[in-house]
């Protein structure tokens, strides 16, 4: 038996038994008002003094906020209690009496403090709905990959080499050598890639950046779809189709979340195919009408991102970045080989960088070439070049944050809350 | 268009074009056999001398093992290829011809030689098919526990302490601090269990265990569910259920794979609540029996396991281990203290472990005496101990190992074949 159920109108007039913690308490005319959650929702409680026996209502008196308590009672429809119904107790038993003072109680605190007092914070309602729109935007993107025939290819953490340079690396020791904390698996689902077609990983990926921003932390889940025969435009309506399909499952799924949040989600609606595209020359051009001194050659910064994207009233791609500003195994376009067929898609509302994809390059001369000019060590990545060498094909593929996304589709303003337990250069605890 | 769809008979009659890579070719008669794979399956292509232009055929001649190219023609029906039909091809690119000497054509190779061209031996019949198993194992616990109500919490692969000891933790610098990877999810999912009752994380999770043994991968992938009020004996029916559900998915879509694998799926089949139970004292008395010089109080090895295991038709749980030897949060047996309420479940056929299980203490002093005798650092379980102190639950849970799941279910030998890029104490590349 649950609060959901309950809330559902299943079990109307019936005695149940339900187990869970107390929210808040209050009395008034020889009854308490018990706010009880029991992870699948929030259901008042009510036990009248001349309806129970003396121990349980000298019980109740002394329950603290968070106790965890089991109790039985009829549900009955109550209008003025929140949800619609109650639960008439007729018996009560603490289970663990809560330690006074529960460090949360007070309403505003400090960032910091909420932050050491994560493993209680994430059971305030806020908490719960954003970790609930977490799971099902992670649910959505399996679910769409696995229907659209694509095989899971669990990438791994520990690799040699790295994809984007070993500066941000975290580095283990490892057996009498060294392993490095994967930052994508990108180019290991290129290898699935010419087994089973349409592959994805999807796990968490390290970056040792020493980013303080409300958009970075060191450990962050990603999902990396790469598909075969696969060009530069079948990509992006992919992303779309993809992002649109994610957006419509937590809409559909998690509105009385979004209600917790007070996240107004017409914004959300809009999003659909197609979404608006421009070139990465064309924003430079709009941001410096905008004022922005940035020039041709230089990377978007948030500020930039935030600003395109507020122009737009759906997720914007920003396509084809100057090659030499990207990594070394994207696909220069055949009409501009000084600008690559890359994508970043940009979440409206003044959100940046969800998602960054790209054509890759299949030509082993040009790959070999690249390495070279990015000064990478061949020998670390001669077994992605033997991919180019036995059926190499045109592809494609994406990487899509799933912090970044759920803070967005939460409109949160710090990704620290999209996560159970973030990590950021400052905290690893708890 | 797809190998799928050809094979399910959707195209029959049709003109497709078909996208793939060479796997074998043979020529007889004016017509060459091409046998072509695109990530969904293996379809017969032939080209008939007198049907294509003569490039084409002179093209064809020259095509190595593992040629990428895209092809088109009619779609027939033929007994005599494998699967029934056959593509009767009028035009053939070739995308890239593959370098001669595919270093995987020859047909036996030493598992080493195999594991440096792992990102070329996963495009091998057995291995798509071990690992499209893998993919389906993964969807079916996801599914199982997202049906059952559960929300999945990421649990941080980064942490300040350790589950069971340090010696076994790989360690990374992290930003003047020092950070350890995750041995196990199990502490946080007991933190999010009490915001939203039934939860669990699945990520990888790492072991520096100098282990080589046929069931050890330095990182490997859990699903760990964590219920609250949930018994001892609720824990493993919740995992008889999980298991069984897994096994009946994969057996049901991946009929094919086990074909491919030759894996007889009678004993599979059989897999059904209930299973078969025994004390870890039971089965001591039952290796004794056997000649195994065990004595009451002593790990089980693989040895020991396998013998087990090997005894019962169906999964079987061993339970009640000597609580000195298991883990700090480990419910004592209130029948019986010097044992816990814990289960691992062997898989049948000789295989060992797979899932690990228990109902986990829930009272304060008691866990603080534990943290203590195990001579745990106090500090470092603060966060974890304020779980006990603000409503406290009686709650279990169990970790589910996915590679030996999969070696079990494939019925392999050992468990490097499991993921995509396995890492062992003496492998990190690919």
């Amino acid at each position: 038996m649950s609060v959901k159920d309950i809330l559902e109108g299943k079990l109307t007039g019936k005695e149940v038994e339900l187990k869970g913690w107390l929210v808040t308490k209050r009395s008034s005319g020889g009854v308490q008002f018990l706010m009880i959650r029991d992870g699948t929702g929030t259901i008042q409680s009510t036990i009248h003094k001349d309806e129970v026996n003396e121990k349980i209502f000298q019980e109740t008196d002394k329950l603290t906020q968070e106790s965890s308590l089991a109790l039985k009672g009829i549900v009955k429809v109550d209008k003025r209690a929140p949800g619609g119904y109650e639960i008439r107790v007729n018996d009560l038993q603490i289970v663990q009496l809560a330690v006074q003072d529960y460090p949360l109680s007070k309403k505003a605190h400090g960032i910091d403090f909420l932050m050491d007092w994560r493993h209680l914070w994430i059971r305030s309602p806020r908490q719960i709905a954003i970790l609930k729109i977490r799971a099902e935007v992670v649910k959505a993107c399996r679910d769409f990959l696995d229907e659209q025939g694509f095989t899971l290819t669990d990438s791994p953490i520990f690799t040699p080499s790295s994809v984007e340079g070993v500066a941000t690396l975290f580095e283990t020791p490892y057996f009498g050598d060294k392993a490095f904390l994967t930052q994508s698996g990108q180019l290991y689902v290129e290898a699935t890639m010419a087994a089973f077609g349409k592959v994805y990983c999807f796990g968490p990926t390290f970056r040792a950046e020493k980013s303080k921003t409300p958009r970075h932390l060191t450990e962050f889940w990603m999902v990396e779809p790469e598909m075969a025969f696969f060009t530069f435009e079948d990509n992006l309506r992919l992303q779309e189709e993809m992002l649109t399909y994610i957006v419509k499952k937590t809409l559909e799924k998690r509105s009385k979340e979004f209600e917790v949040l007070k996240r107004d989600t017409k914004p959300l609606k809009k999003v659909e195919p197609p979404f608006d595209r421009i070139s990465y020359t064309e924003a430079i051009g709009m941001l410096q009408k905008d004022g922005f001194s940035i020039e041709w050659g230089e990377d978007l910064g948030l500020p930039h991102e935030k600003a395109i994207s507020l122009k737009f009233e759906k997720p914007v791609f920003v396509h084809r970045y100057p090659a030499r500003t990207r990594a070394f195994y994207m696909q220069p376009d055949p009409e501009d080989p000084k600008v690559a067929l890359c994508a970043d898609l940009m979440a409206p509302e003044g959100y940046g960088e969800i998602i960054g994809g790209s054509e890759r390059i299949y030509d082993l001369k040009l790959l070999e070439q690249r390495i070279e000019e990015f000064g990478l060590p061949k020998k670390a990545y001669e077994w992605y070049l033997a991919l180019r060498k036995f059926g190499s094909v045109p592809h494609s593929g994406f990487g899509l944050g799933i912090e970044r996304t759920v803070t967005w589709i939460c409109k949160l303003k710090h990704i620290r809350e999209t996560i159970p337990f973030p990590r950021t250069t400052t905290r690893i605890y708890p």
